[in-house]
């Protein structure tokens, strides 16, 4: 079987090596603009992050496309055919790791560790003791990453509350009772900009905003308005418009913004492997792929 | 009924304040070294912090010392009859905050936050990502506090091993398989200075200590040692042998230390003040004061 290999957002030799040992059976054909039409006629699957416009046109027997993320956004190009397969990678372990990093970020914005950390820096030892915290969170996105998200953050002692497209009421009303909104949402056309001067404006006087989604979820300039006015009390971003964040990027230095380089989690290369070699088994043997996309809702 | 005021880490007034409003019959005599002794003659019951020598033998008539803490070690003093009972704050709040601490800064170690954080400093955006992290975990002291840290490290997919005097095994068998230790023991003379040049030792290489007890469960220069080797990775140490910290003291400036003012948790005055007033009716109708700590063992 031939397996056309798009880009990936990390380098491709690992995965390469990981499937192969898997199934020396499977073909994987790395993606340029020069291969011939005879040897794209041939692809009938497409691996990775992202299938740029132009691409699709030229693989007639194309039938299914596996996305190496849980995000598909990036491989759902306008001239997909219709009648071809998305499917993505739903990893627990993609899931635990995201919750520990929202978990992370929002424990040091509740308990004040900048603060500590400052007075670290002038050895000044002043008690203000901190009560358990117990702000109001609305975790935007109820799949396998938001479900965990809320689990842990439960744990912790925080008020959850899980807001989704199908489920949690009014988007409104969640924001206005939220000291902490996490998006953990699909990038789909309904949530591109979900979070903008109207959403933010909603939210409580010293909230804070913490993203590991997709940077297209937050409307990055009404951010920074929100946190400069004094609103919100910053945010941790753990994804942005523009990645890799330019180093001009003004992003870079709002007070009370942290920045992280899209690493809240990713499924390991042998996950991603051994997930996608099992998928193509049940493809041959003509059964359906699993954790297949609904590509008009985009996740 | 007259309560000797002891010695307080926080402002009196507050404590002071709130049990007058709860109950205006409990008269509050704060203690100066030239109270006389017709006035502490009368003294029943003292509550505080601590209780420094010379003191108990100038209370005749007292049968009960209440901690505003969970520890008791300050008010154990040497020349406190043995007949007087000793009672502390079991605060399930407070045990949810120091909780909340010790994910914070054990997250921040095993998702590697200084780093990001450095990486913004210097505008910088280079993904590793990481995967979910699973560390081992052993928690010195098996308490209502240490119960809570336990549970709440489980729920973020640690590794959690519990130990204490009386239960999980040999503590060096613990130590040799924890990436980070935890310590939340009561200081007692059977665990002052447990955590010593030999504890460190036993921990594998890239360790990780977090003190949300007392300062003088760690041997502070060993401690410093340990990590100046690369032995371990670093500590996060809300309590210090000296508090507070000397502007001086080289904990301050080790790296891969945190040191925070003793916040990781304190009571709620609403709560101390409540638990000491409810104790004080029972002790009137002859009941036994609730949360008496056993003086042998020292908690």
């Amino acid at each position: 079987m031939k397996v056309l290999l798009l880009k990936l957002a990390t380098p491709a030799a690992p995965l390469v090596d990981a499937i192969r040992a898997l199934d020396p059976s499977i073909e994987l054909l790395p993606y340029h603009a020069d291969a011939s039409d005879a040897e794209l006629a041939q692809v009938e699957v497409a691996l990775g992050w992202s299938l740029p416009v132009g691409v699709a046109p030229r693989l007639p027997r194309l039938a299914w496309v596996a996305s190496v993320a849980a995000g598909v956004e990036k491989l759902l190009a306008p001239d997909l055919p219709p009648q071809v397969v998305v499917s993505r990678i739903v990893d627990p372990e993609q899931a635990v790791g995201i919750a520990q990093h929202v978990a992370l970020m929002a424990l040091r914005h509740v308990r004040g560790l900048p603060m500590y950390e400052a007075q670290q820096c002038e050895r000044r030892w002043v008690r203000e003791p901190i009560a358990a915290a117990h702000p109001r969170v609305a975790v935007l996105g109820a799949g396998a990453v938001g479900r965990e998200i809320a689990r842990v953050l439960d744990a912790l002692g925080f008020a959850v509350r899980t807001w989704s497209r199908s489920s949690g009421g009014p988007l409104d009303e969640a924001l206005a009772a939220a000291d902490i909104v996490v998006c953990a949402l699909p990038l789909t056309p309904a949530t591109h900009a979900i979070l903008d001067a109207h959403a933010f404006a909603l939210m409580p006087r010293g909230g804070y905003v913490i993203n590991v989604a997709r940077g297209q979820h937050v409307v990055e300039a009404d951010l920074i308005a929100a946190i400069r006015a004094g609103h919100l009390a910053g945010a941790a971003l753990d994804v942005q418009a523009h990645e890799p964040l330019p180093a001009d990027d003004p992003l870079w230095s709002v007070p009370g913004v942290v920045i992280t380089p899209h690493i809240a989690a990713q499924s390991s290369t042998a996950t991603i492997a051994a997930q996608f070699v099992d998928a193509v088994h049940r493809h041959r043997r003509g059964e359906p792929v699993p954790n297949r996309v609904d590509r008009a809702l985009g996740y």
